[in-house]
């Protein structure tokens, strides 16, 4: 990565140097050097004066590809400062699922105009329909289309006309009269089969497709377990009504982990590190101020303990080796099985089995570490006692997290939550609770028996 | 998704049932009309008997797809169990890197003797050289290479000879006389281009490679950022030598998340549900250790302040709470620093920046929670002070946190660790403590002054 970098800071310095010195054009000349990653890259760490003294510059081909390689968000601020016309030239150039994209996050009185504007609207407006999150709506208008009747012959002269700009074709995907898909054509197989050939012989009718109206996360699932480039999307009629590729089912892997990474560390959303303090706000607050009303459960039980606690404030330096390690276990628990639930590892019908292996493991686990915990008691506080409770207080607490790192997670997925959103904070809540319940309890039931 | 699971179900027992009948020729059929990855979970769904009753029955070709979609370890398992011949026929039908892989994970004698009885030794043994978790690791043999000097007609002749199981091509890439990576022609042009053309005439020469000894993830991320189909993968003299394929890039990226994922857990390898228990505490047990010393600073914190909490017990109610919301602001910004820098978007020389959006937000947020906290305390036991102290004490924890949330994942990040496995339990460890001291000390300050 690092030599790309290093030519993409340079470029960028250079690029800055042109527009300063009032040369755009040449700017833009740069620009247009480099692969669309690259340029939007570039044209994302410029300022706004800087970027709309370029832009006029790029040619529509480019301006497409960085609208497209920009964060939706950003693309979205540099489109509301382009006039309609001029956006509409640019997005006629931009592959038809991103330029619906694009025109469903601008105001919609402006997003209409642009429509109005733009050649190629016929290819755009159909996927308006979809909602988000869909396979319709991550899909792209199936630019090439066969049909089943063709010759080889005609199939390779339609092929030829296609503009360059064209996305790049993986699959071709085969029609009948009534636009019901029928099957499929490797490229390859086109081009060394004989030019007399009928598509409907060549072509393979084993095709999977989804439906427009599928969650997109199973068009991507569908895709991941059988390596596809490219994946139909059909109709209730088995229409073909486009084609999700292969780099939106990484998109969408990618964006499912890293929004299981956030809601496992309690945010429900992504949030970069640069988003405005206000959002942050909006994002991070909320479940911090849930976290501390769930935290008035341990609280409620340290303090129906408050007296043992007086009698003996030695318990008071335990708690946060018996609290501590306890989450631990079940934060480790719970990802194991938020994260085999994601992979589709797990499933409520094995349900018993995993339990069965965390509670072993957590057994040996708890034991080791009661143990320790115990020495440490016995050699710091000098105290057989502490030592006995700190370290059966460990053990159970380590032991109930199997239970509750595999079965809360299970529970919220077979109510179709996301698990990774709702778990941590139910099984902190309850280890800890429970952690401080046993530990106390122990406690203080022997001071009573002492006493 | 859901269909295709029933599907695989039910074909699962009646796979099971052939078996049982002693129909292994039939239940061999019924699996080979699946598709490879769907075999392999019927496959893997079998206990060990069954598998050694349908493999010999199964065409190489299913076989080979078998072995290729189970989990490496899985397969490793089933490997073993073949003999060294049939194991070779099997993988002569493999994707040259996927056999590799296999060989290098079986024990080395078998796989000398498995190399020894395979056809395509030549194509497999060059890859057994590159080290796992490089680029020449994760390569296949580029199964078509294209001369510089070729026409367009010689170049699909050439591609018509090519046996029907070869992987799918995307790219294809050209050489010149001395093997030195020149070019790469998308397959449409070669299709749409006049037959006497030269592939030197209509091949693009900007085509990017990597080092076989590069990082796999540094080939991956340049897969993802610039949506390449296929990386070729050259030597220091540029000759190519194989090919790293999309789904190789997509697993490595998945892989890398997972990883993130486990590692923020305190999990510092990825541990599926079901692994074998001692193999789970050898990888679970040690972070639970260390976990337990560095909570001992938090407990030699609570220590000090031993007579502050046997004079005011009701302190120690708030502990849950103080430090459970300080925990979860901690974690929250370390995760977003550390999922930032996995994806690129943040980097050390931004750090000012990004500490300084966090301490902002952290203001707010510990403003915000302190208030609610102190609150509580007021309402709940009556008591001013402690509702000052523990708002207080909140408030400077969470700012504190918007330091060591950023500042340790970089720092760590800066000495090429991995930040996602070290910054957790530091992070955690130090706010802790710190929540602790600034909890009690200001308690122990203010008792002293009121008597």
């Amino acid at each position: 990565m690092t030599v790309y970098e290093i030519d993409v800071d340079t470029l960028l310095v250079q690029v800055k140097d042109l527009l300063e010195h009032g040369d755009p054009k040449s700017a833009a000349i740069l620009l247009e050097g480099l692969r669309p990653a690259d340029q939007a890259g570039v044209f994302d760490d410029l300022n706004p004066e800087e970027q709309d003294a370029i832009l006029p510059k790029l040619n529509p081909e480019d301006s497409a590809d960085i609208l497209e390689e920009l964060e939706e968000e950003d693309a979205v601020v540099v489109a509301d400062r382009l006039r309609a016309d001029k956006l509409a030239t640019i997005m006629d150039h931009m592959e038809p699922d991103e330029a619906a994209d694009l025109l469903g996050d601008i105001e919609p009185e402006k997003a209409s105009r642009v429509l109005d504007a733009m050649l190629d609207a016929t290819e755009v407006e159909p996927l308006l329909k979809h909602q988000d999150q869909t396979a319709g709506g991550l899909m792209t208008s199936a630019s090439i289309v066969l049909k089943a009747g063709m010759s080889v012959k005609t199939a390779i002269s339609y092929l030829r006309k296609l503009t360059p700009e064209d996305e790049d074709i993986y699959y071709l995907f085969v029609t009948d009269r009534a636009d019901k898909l029928v099957g499929v054509v490797n490229l390859r197989s086109l081009v060394t089969q004989p030019a007399t050939a009928k598509i409907s012989d060549i072509m393979n009718t084993d095709v999977l497709s989804v439906q427009a109206d599928a969650d997109q996360e199973e068009a991507a699932k569908l895709m991941k377990r059988y390596d596809l480039l490219a994946l139909p999307v059909v109709d209730n009629n088995q229409r073909l009504l486009g084609v999700i590729t292969y780099d939106d089912s990484f998109d969408i892997m990618e964006d499912e982990a890293t929004e299981d990474i956030y809601r496992l560390a309690g945010i429900p959303e992504e949030t970069p590190s640069d988003l405005p303090l206000g959002e942050a706000v909006k994002k991070r607050l909320p479940w911090l101020v849930v976290n501390l009303f769930m935290a008035l459960i341990s609280a409620s039980v340290l303090s129906l303990f408050e007296s043992t606690i007086s009698q003996m404030a030695a318990l008071a330096a335990f708690f946060p080796i018996v609290a501590g390690v306890s989450g631990s276990a079940g934060t480790q628990t719970l990802t194991v099985t938020v994260r085999s639930i994601a992979l589709g590892e797990i499933e409520p019908k094995n349900a018993i089995k995993v339990i069965a292996n965390q509670f072993l493991l957590s057994l040996v686990n708890g034991i080791a570490v009661g143990l320790i915990i115990a020495l440490i008691a016995v050699v710091w506080k000098q105290s057989l006692m502490l030592g006995m409770i700190a370290g059966i207080a460990t053990l159970v607490n380590i032991i109930s997290t199997a239970f509750t790192g595999v079965v809360i997670p299970l529970a919220i997925q077979k109510f179709k939550s996301d698990p990774a959103l709702a778990s941590p904070i139910i099984v902190t809540a309850l280890t800890d609770a429970l952690g401080y319940l046993v530990y106390l309890g122990l406690a203080s039931a022997l001071l009573a028996w002492l006493i």
